[in-house]
């Protein structure tokens, strides 16, 4: 069987899961406070050129967000997202159950645009009933989108710039952003990301990690007693050790940059390989997810040999579905699924 | 130095931490659906005999139980547990952020009795005026106690035979209840707990494991679409694996009783050394805690050169402090500690 | 200056009044148990020929929307709601606020249709991820909706049909009830709804009280300790009598049919007004909202001596606007408003 | 039969009943931007000698305390109080419900001290843990409190000094504030409530009206987008006329005055015949609520004829019973209990 249905199906990066061996028996303090973290931290500063940035690490995506909005929302605020958003679709109301609105933003490929968050806000000030209305807090993005595609530079500026203007914190969900940091398409760096977002996640389980993200925040905005709300939401884990330790390998000697770098690689053969098979791409993916529409029957037979994921069905003879490469896909085993498509 | 603070300061039991490295490259279904977390069930189920258990895993013990608490009540009820219990103190009001009261009964070494419960149930109950009042929905004790002490099994018997009478759930916050289990004054078993409690969880943040806790819903009242639950409060990792290679080893050849007895005897051993040394001890604890009254002079120069943990001040010249042993205490650093006083 | 920019613009209808004052001085028992609620209660029961149906009183429509549906719904389920339901837009995220999310449906002059309803619950059990989204657990309609439009009973029969199918309740708003029923084209009865609905509230502040809605669950499916939940969400008032003789006196003979025709009556004459002087109705609404599409310039001429309530653009040079009338609105008014056309 | 079981049997003084009934039919703006609100907080301003306060109007305690406590506090903080305070009793766990925890202080006739809010305040922030625990945000007093008695200047100066060394703010429940500043013995007014509280309400519900608490807000300190708070929680009336007509009433020639004073004149005649036909009195409450010992058989004999409350029971053979007049009290009836005692 070819297992492409996922990048976390794999435990962790071997060089990770050594360190974790290596210093196991250290005595450290609990809940973040040992050298790791850290350590772990000034990397990440120095990797955002972000010296004043205040970082976090919890263990999940879901978790990530559900803390990060909801500590910098007010309570009548709202946060404007994709109607493809994985908190609007996919966190089973996660961001709700803090008693807080997803308001939903029209997409394209899971983006949004400055044009239309801007249209938004203007309507949402200008409406006379606005007191009676959510209020727009707090914009969410996720880079790379759940669609597998980027921001350009140029998009993710008009974006932040509408949040300056009316004086809103962006917010990037980055669960797959060190995938996206190394597509060879890819326009944005962590020091825009970290200039131009006032808060964002490195996601380390999608790229290598057992488990943990790192939160940023770039603007010293980071709300007060951040680490009392993490502990109220259940998500400070005693042993921190475990994060800490994770993200500084991950940001040694660019570590993060070789586990990227390898699923893009094999994502691209295999893009390659569709195309040149005739397979038509749902979108033009440059990550490591790569949705394809097959024809049905093609998909059952496929579907012996392969696990993939079912995304959407466009007609009634015709699947969407998607193919997704980490750091652990072998480039052997992108040979077997081409040869079988 | 020598470090007594806690049960939670190195990583992983070698077993442990060799079973994640051994199958660290097999590929594994997401969110709990791997055969690991499946083994780890059924050897929990057998340890507790009880076949019909649901067994879930989560991360930390604050999660556990605010997910646990606010599945089982309803919006208009509360959770009654001593005052000294560590959801109503020492979690930042993670039981308050999902909308329910922790309603406190008085405690005796950290214990409820069956008859302080009764006379509550009964004079709320008796209240003309109890519609206007949060109803005691479920009981929360936790075993070992936050003082080191353990229930009998007398005692947990009548506290459950009163929640069976009135219908509210019985749970048990077992963070360190492996190290109770091994307790040679321990009366109660794994089953004996499982026969007496609606839920209750096996802590292994504090037996071991790197993180993880395994809920075990005793009587088929698993709430509904539970995983969805623990999805919404962003508590369900992607790499579930993490959890159940975890626990399935530590319920491999009794590896988690291994772990208990190691604690207990290096307790032990530092317990009757502090009593021959004439220390007076604040509590007769029978776990890995032992809380000791130390006069502040001596607390100073102790500090030097051991690391222990603050409890509280009996008056202005002596001092309540803790030491904790764990798995991983070695019979050296207690004699070590011994020599000290 | 004519008013018709809402139907709350007048304090109470002078019977409702009267009876307030009569009855002053009585000393009543506090929180609804006073004989005016039962009084009321019964002669609602009578009215929606649905001897067993449990009723309360609340204050207001926002505040009814809120307590009902969080107190049916379980924590991992959302509201099904038209995506112009009142629920989801104008109440300031009420319902997310309680920890729900507002599921939107698509919506056709403010209502849903049962296949769009089916499509949604067929689609949502039918995707393999189902767990990680919020579950459907309620559908919300309004009647008259916010545009004015009235469910057929046929409508109303096969959306109903789709919520037992489904095992979900069906819940309606009725914030402006009482003047549907009054309207000639209408089909719905209040046996009708009684039958059809799980729960649906029969609002007074729009139908001439000071304020109050009546909430009504017909198939003794009243949530657990409902008053608690009232309490706990500061919503029980201390003098129920408020309520209680409000509703008493709509019930009595026949008022509330007298104060909802008065509505339509005004409505109805205003409209073929409108349409006799060749303006656009943007909707055929057979209630006492009209929404009216001017041309701009007319708009302001019209608002030096018309109060009326915006509703959106259509394009530049257009605006819709409400006109809406109420028990208090006289012919005298629609003459003077007509003549000024 | 004699009623003496509360302060809010009645409907509404009949000034205030007539001004609703005169201003009934005038054509007025919702949701409290009319002419009446506005002038009732001139007046309420103008009582409390505070230009600047902010002045909202609700409908009940209850609600009150949960939306100003809400809206007061961040995420991570809770509420003191005295163990005895309305909001940790008997509110049903409206203040848990938005996520709060009521962290309970020491209290004495219904009091809390400036030193023991002080001690617990500086144990607070000295224990090493306390990013751990819920952090205290707002100190909650009732006056007149539960159990009817009245704060001195000196000691509202005491505790409101302590707030602000900690920069947390003091706010003063008031639902019987009026009969408080009737009382000859009362020591503070209202600009001194208003000079020393950051935000206290005045309780219409127990004073005349027939609903309705006035939030003043008296150091600009309003919460950001107040009103849409009060919208989210379900608390805002579209008549908003009902409850500014009849503060503006209860402010007009210091009606608020004679009502207090109505109250307190009956109490004082009944307390004072308690005390000279031999009965214990269980505390010295100077306001409208007299807490009685009586012995079980004279209490069982004296419910054939007067209604009065349970309070609590002191011994087997004795029962602590509440009497309470209010402004609808007359003089003959407190003639008739005492003839019957």
């Amino acid at each position: 069987m070819l297992y492409f249905e996922n990048d976390y199906s794999e435990g962790a990066h071997e060089k990770i899961l050594q360190r974790l061996t290596d210093t196991n028996m250290e005595h450290l303090s609990g809940y973040g406070a040992d050298p790791y973290c850290s350590s772990a931290k000034d990397k990440i500063r120095s990797a955002c050129q972000c010296p004043d940035a205040d970082i976090y690490f919890l263990s999940g995506g879901t978790q990530t967000n559900q803390i990060v909005i909801c500590s910098m929302l007010r309570q009548y605020e709202g946060v404007l997202s994709a109607s493809t958003g994985h908190i609007g679709v996919h966190e089973a109301g996660a961001i709700e159950y803090t008693g807080h609105k997803v308001l939903e933003l029209p997409q394209k490929d899971g983006k949004i645009t400055a044009s239309a968050l801007s249209s938004y806000l203007e309507n949402f000030y200008g409406d006379a009933n606005h007191e009676h209305m959510v209020f727009p807090g707090m914009v969410y993005i996720s880079h790379p989108t759940e669609y597998g595609t980027l921001y350009s530079k140029e998009e993710l500026e008009s974006v932040s710039q509408v949040c300056r203007e009316y004086h809103i914190p962006l917010y990037m969900d980055g669960a797959r952003l060190i995938t996206g940091l190394a597509c060879p398409e890819k326009d944005l760096t962590l020091p825009d990301i970290a200039r131009l977002c006032d808060v964002f996640y490195i996601g380390g389980t999608k790229a290598g990690t057992l488990c943990g993200e790192a939160v940023v925040f770039t603007k010293q905005n980071t709300p007060a007693h951040f680490m009392t709300t993490v502990k109220q939401h259940g998500a400070l884990l005693a042993k921190g050790r475990l994060l800490g330790i994770q993200f500084d390998t991950l940001f040694t000697d660019q570590l993060y940059q070789e586990i990227g770098k390898a699923a893009i690689e094999t994502a691209s053969i295999l893009k390659k390989g569709f195309q040149e098979k005739g397979y038509q791409l749902y979108n033009d993916s440059p990550t490591n997810q790569i949705f394809v529409i097959l024809d049905d029957e093609k998909m059952e037979k496929l579907k012996k040999n392969v696990v993939f994921s079912f995304w959407e069905k466009p007609d009634n003879t015709h699947t969407i579905v998607r193919f997704a490469t980490s750091w652990a896909t072998k480039k052997d085993e992108i040979k077997q699924l081409l040869s079988l498509l």
